[in-house]
């Protein structure tokens, strides 16, 4: 059940607002490293855990609510970057440099949404549940969430290099920060658990293929000596097994597939002359 | 460059053909935790690396061009199941226990395949490259790969507990055995890296808010006592600092938006004297 | 900003779980009609609006976190209906009537979330930000809010209908009463403006081409009398108008597109002779 | 059946072309409020109704084609704004302004289509039916129509007050009446049902929840008095009831999910000892 | 400028409602091989041509009217096979048959448009205006016209198939006839254009690569002599060239990026010793 | 089973970078007419066709692999026109000519990938599985081939148009030339099937509508004569018969839907005093 106080989490203020940004901005909202997935994301993961694992669901509750609270930051922010700026949509809007920062602007948050802020990424495609990763086993799930927080951490320092702007900096700076936060806690949730790897942990490791799950299968056109690296041999990080190296994929299926039923209609009208020319060939 | 050969990777066989498995299979070509997602996100990830990660870059496209070849295992797999049942498409196909094989069959399969597989997932939702991280930066690209493996790993076992097929559970035994390996190999390139997290490092960690990096937030609606759990203090996993705990958010920031541009026409003819009676409220 | 409380907004019980309900009911979280759409919704619409509308504004964020709430519940009601079913995974699965239960299965419940609940509809497609409706322009939005209850309770009903679950009825019936209130409580907003129609209202009326703005035109292929229903005919609800009625469409744009730049090498090499045989036809 | 004519609805003109222009009239033929949607939704809603509402039907037909003119003029009205151009992509494209103007441009509109329109959005979102509504019950229909004309007809002013071209100006013009017209018809046929609200009118009241089917949930964290606004007290639009105060949303609903199947491998290897201290802090 | 008239173009009657056969049916409405497609590709095909091609877009436009036609023939077949059946949705609906019937219908049918046709396909996902084809060059687009048809008439032929349904197969009949002609009508312009291949003809063929225009490149790992196939010797369909042979690709080109902006955070925080000992292997 | 080279198939230089460029190239990336879509469709069509047509099976997986390298080759013209550009994202960004090529790109290949490639089309729509037509009729993908390729050649000659830099043009120049060659590939490899036209060839035509499989159905409104067009009379180019003009579509179809069952709540609470108004018009 949720709750809201009608303050934002942390102050936003935008000294100089700038159009352009406020379309770089909604990545953060609605795109795939976005806050609207991190938001989701967590919750599908609690709901998912029965009683036994309550103080993790409380965690990744507890930790929602605030990603909600970071969008509603996001998107005061591209309001304030939109609005107030005297040239982005005056009659001066012709003059090269206003039709730079027009043309600039994700055409979409004037247009559908009256110089607000959209639940889309920063080329105005929208977010997709499809971002969000709720596998039912948690420690999948915290690696997906180490993984989103990185991927959003990373997004948000490439914001806080391009804007100038005091203010953006700031609320950015508090954004970074509670993705260090965030990636932390994830990892230090994965050492709650025995053995996070490799995940599931609880299918039966020997009804595996015992062949090829710690050998390092090369591609290479050309087959290659082992190169010795740390992932060719040497302990497995699960503590399972030693990395082995081979040169060659197994090979040797057969890629054949049967015939289809007739239903399909999939025969073309083969030319038998043609095909014999071609299978004389072979 | 890429090279191929007529040969699968690793025999597929079908005792009993499925059309129903054949549905699920299609998770792991074309969904979210599927072989097309990580073939092609290893190569974006690979192509973004510039000279000085070369062995990386060589390990990401080796690992790639291992994954487009169980795409082609999972085709065949899915060929395989759907043709060659005797009882799927025929006559006998309006009795209950036939229309239910029907049912739940991918109707695409057969009206748009023709009996084949298909780019989409188990409920035919076509793949996207939305599902693909490639972030530029190695290390949050290498959790991104730990959460694949992971996500991956657990889609094969599902499909493994879920059929009875010897020669299904023999080619799902070595794709969770390749989900072993992998999960193991991206887990040790990130012990190649220094201090992994928080990612990206490059950033520097004196310019985020140093009030809330290693601070649990409690969004509880009731302010709750410290719960000491291990991510609300002790030490932190990047061993930069201390977790610590907050029973409230920091608050305070003003979520109202500035006046759009007249341009906008987002006005409503507001009823001056309903908006009175409503002011008249507050 | 949110806060959260580990209890139901409404309880949720399930007396017989049935994993193909389990399936329609994503259509309420995830779907066009469902609860994800609306909580987006309210908040956009909400981080949109100025000072001066501040009711409206704390009205649509106390909406809006309600609904994240009936997310909630019916995300319970999924693994609810999901688990603890004996027959659905087990060895009897094979069975006609257990088939068909588990082929009317979403398969990704199973095979992404372990049985969870998931953001997607009822046929497994990803929600997507592309259902909200947030415009910037209150007067549309509520039209918006109205049509999306009222499309929501709809939905509600119909899985109503459906289920003979009594724990499953009485979820149900405590949704589709909040629909009515909400469906309701636009309309009531709606009224607290000032002719809200034609939206949007500050553009001036008299820009507006003034031959067809309140005329119904016709596009059947025979010219028709007048029907004299009451859209053709008799003051319109905006008060401004009379409806006339156009047995024709206006006509005699010319449909001609300009040539296109030599570089979009739009040119076929058209045969001189063919076009001149074609020409001479004209 | 449809039959068509090689003329326009109306006349298109333009007097300066203007590739962004082309860019941002995409939005009105395949966005969210664009005519692709009204056209085909119109279309979708007419085909649900049996005979008995013929009359209904009828309107919705004529509509419909009406609409598919209205996409025709827009994609008339695009390739007159890409073409004829003498700037946007001859050699001196290099110059900042005309590098604005070839910028501002949706690429697609070059590279996939030769300088035409398409079926996609200002941002080159594709247009997808996840846009249309057509419920099967008439009344909701409506709404959505409304809704529809409502932010079609709010895009349109926002392109006629961003355009200085007559030509552009005249075209919107024109198809800001026939928003004009479409949203008084649509509510006005709203009229001739009996009761619209609550939606679906079928349904028996009576089965809904009598406890807060009227009454306004507060989801303040801090629970507040009753503000006294129209929606939460008074009567209510439907006639039914007296719009009601509640502090507290009901709340006690227990929000945790029963064990999944041993199948489905949630279970991650837990480790016994951290689970028990973080056990011992609850 | 489009017209319709209440009569479907051909007669469609139901004989036994089968809800499964009217979600196979989604596919031709709302699929990628679908009549929403080419009613709207052959549109915006049109659209683009200048006057001089007057004839072919007329031709265009008469068949995107009668396509149209076509959506509303299988809407009407949906609604015909969702209703009226007196045993899907009634209370015996628990029985093992019923419920496959039930669990084999797109559920959204009945939940979003009460037992309706939708704007989706087989499967429930969404028409995408992604599926359309319109290049602004006459060849190519007429190419993706025989190759909608061909795909066209092989999935209404798949659906002729799999029903026994005397009026469904009567009016499958009729469509399949409609894809014989059009078929017959793209390849017969086709001819009408002079040396369509290569498209685009208006490319100067100089300033491709003369070394690998005619040249059938093998990508097979071990180099394999020249198979003498119809594509590998031989005059080419387009008269300008001789098909020849390599077994290998030209190579040579360097894969590696360059470094990225520092703005960027690509750079993770490598560890000297763990590298160098990478490193230390090559 | 792939395999793979760390070279490039074909060298890619770029002489100065262009970021505006790095946001055009991505269409033949991950664009409707881009490479992913030719290397997966050609995997996908390969995998369908069983033993019999193993020479078309191994021609299209010769070609997939040559694919795959295109998109690397792309992906590194991305890179190198992102990356080692003095001016687009330093200091100086603020000057109107910079903030013009800033603008001019695609935000995410910097948010989201550190300045490289993505999966994504030139306006950041992620590449989706619904461009990918393969359906287990020869004839029919390979008309789909040559499609892809007539619209991939016209996407690469509209960039060679537009760019100035010599190392680009070099790159497009040998990729037009790759395409001249699959265009006359699949020409020719159609030309081993007999009598390609009307696919699927194995539906035996005497089960089409007679009457209408050969007949141009005109859909103007006001019926014309016959304009003896060549696909109004003649031979039609499948040899079966003789084009024929008919100036009206067949009609007679009866559209009205039959009545939904109770449980959809259609019905809407109608105004049976308006309804006879409405009705006593007709």
């Amino acid at each position: 059940m949720f709750f809201q106080k009608p303050e934002l989490q942390y102050e936003v203020t935008v000294d100089q607002p700038d159009p352009h940004f406020a379309k770089l901005l909604q990545q953060a909202i609605g795109g795939q490293e976005g806050e609207m997935r991190v938001a989701m994301q967590y919750m599908f993961q609690a709901w998912a855990l029965p009683e036994e694992y309550e103080e993790y669901r409380t965690l990744l509750m507890e930790t929602a609510a605030e990603e909600l609270g970071h969008i509603e930051m996001l998107a005061t922010a591209v309001t304030k970057n939109l609005r107030g700026s005297s040239t982005e949509m005056d009659t001066d809007a012709r003059e090269p440099a206003a039709v730079a920062s027009m043309t600039g602007q994700n055409p979409r948050q004037f247009l559908s949404a009256g110089q607000s802020a959209m639940p889309v990424d920063s080329n105005g495609v929208p977010f997709t549940g499809g971002y969000i990763a709720a596998s039912g086993n948690l420690a999948g799930d915290l690696y997906a969430n180490v993984m989103a927080e990185a991927t959003g951490r990373t997004l948000a320092t490439r914001l806080w290099e391009y804007t100038d702007d005091p203010g953006m900096k700031d609320m950015l700076s508090y954004l970074i920060a509670r993705d260090t936060m965030h990636q932390n806690q994830w990892l230090q949730v994965l050492e709650t658990l025995d053995d996070p790897v490799p995940v599931p942990a609880s299918f039966p490791q020997d009804q595996e293929n015992q062949d090829v799950n710690y050998t390092f299968i090369s591609t290479r056109r050309e087959a290659q000596p082992d190169p010795e690296y740390p992932w060719t041999q040497g302990e497995t990080p699960d503590g399972n097994g030693q990395f082995s190296y081979a040169a060659e994929q197994p090979g040797d299926g057969n890629v054949v597939a049967p015939d289809p039923a007739p239903m399909t209609n999939n025969d073309p009208n083969r030319d038998t002359q043609s095909a014999d020319a071609a299978d004389s060939n072979e």
